[in-house]
């Protein structure tokens, strides 16, 4: 397998270009930081568009949701799907309105969606979007029921193409606007766990596990 | 006009739909608490999903990117959009991998895409979008050159449609699963400014102003 998605019309940056790339390591780097997806579908010739949870397994994106949601619904019906995962990491403050900007990291990508329906694939697929967002977790708990997997809905989209962009930069100004006596720089944007918070029905002694308490603190 | 959206088959939230909301104030409050939307346009019959800054009017939102890119020309094209804005606000950590969800804050809007052309009409949407991420900077920063704006590409979409989903909870687990020993709670993820970094060209004696400082520490 190549190193870097080939490049189409479909996955093409257009714009900033220098900001673009294509190398699978870049991509997955973004896909694996993110938490929340968000999926794009053909309903009756109209886009719609849906947050989800998800992971990666190699070049397969997991997706999950209600057996009967209207996205995993689509899924089946559609097949193609386009899955953007996006981090703001902070505005920049450029001394004109023109070279303001956002810093972030992106990713869009392109393929073809199954819906996965073998229990034992299923349980699969589970495991790797709760490891993705839940790191450790899922050793914790009991095996899940038959019934609770039948209820699941979970899509695979095979990665065909995608590319990413990243944005980490100070202003960009014109020097003519360097003059004017306007301040200049970034205000960082944090996506980050703040501390664990038990509800009323934690058993006396137990505590959050390692796993969980190392999430505290971290950034996305 | 009513304080809610019209419920139909296009917005009807059809999962846990005790979280559903659809009058204005909850779905513009999430609208104007975020910093980027994803718009989901269809390009020869396939779905695209593309990361936006944006801002809202009443009941327009303005989305922004340069005059040449892909959403641009798309939305320009087909006209049909579906915007989706989400906050992520924590992990719940739940006694079984079947309960356990994220919270939220989540906007789905449906409408139809003009670009904007007028240069009149281009400022009052650049200068609404720019409000919504940097709020007061436009009136620190000189006014945009002509040739500007014209490189400069903005779409307005009418909310036609729309619905909130909020989810902010505890763990809701199943009785028998109440007695196992493993913890239960939620893990926070907070969106938030940090602290304002200057780049190498600030003039000696430039503050940055007091609504850039404001901005520091804010959660979204």
């Amino acid at each position: 397998m190549s190193n870097e998605y080939e490049i189409s019309e479909r996955n093409k940056v257009r714009q900033v270009r220098e900001k673009a790339a294509y190398d699978r390591k870049t991509v997955h780097g973004i896909l694996d930081a993110g938490i929340v997806a968000h999926a794009a579908f053909v309903q009756d010739g109209e886009p719609v568009v849906v947050p989800m949870l998800y992971g990666r397994d190699g070049e397969t994106l997991y997706l999950h949701g209600a057996r009967k949601a209207r996205v995993i619904r689509l899924l089946e019906a559609t097949g193609r799907a386009c899955i953007n995962v996006t981090l703001t990491d902070g505005l920049v403050f450029a001394r004109s309105a023109f070279a303001s900007s956002m810093n972030y990291r992106s990713v869009t990508a392109f393929g073809t969606a199954r819906l996965v329906e073998q229990l034992e694939d299923k349980k699969h697929a589970l495991a790797v979007i709760s490891e993705h967002a839940m790191p450790g977790r899922r050793a914790e708990l009991r095996d899940s029921h038959e019934n609770e997997l039948r209820m699941t809905g979970v899509v695979a989209v095979e990665i065909e193409s995608a590319s990413a962009k990243i944005s980490d930069k100070m202003p960009d100004d014109e020097d003519c606007d360097l003059d004017t006596p306007v301040w200049g720089g970034v205000l960082p944007l944090e996506t980050r766990f703040t501390t664990l918070q038990a509800d009323d029905l934690v058993s006396e002694g137990v505590e959050p596990s390692a796993a969980l308490k190392a999430m505290e603190g971290t950034k996305l």
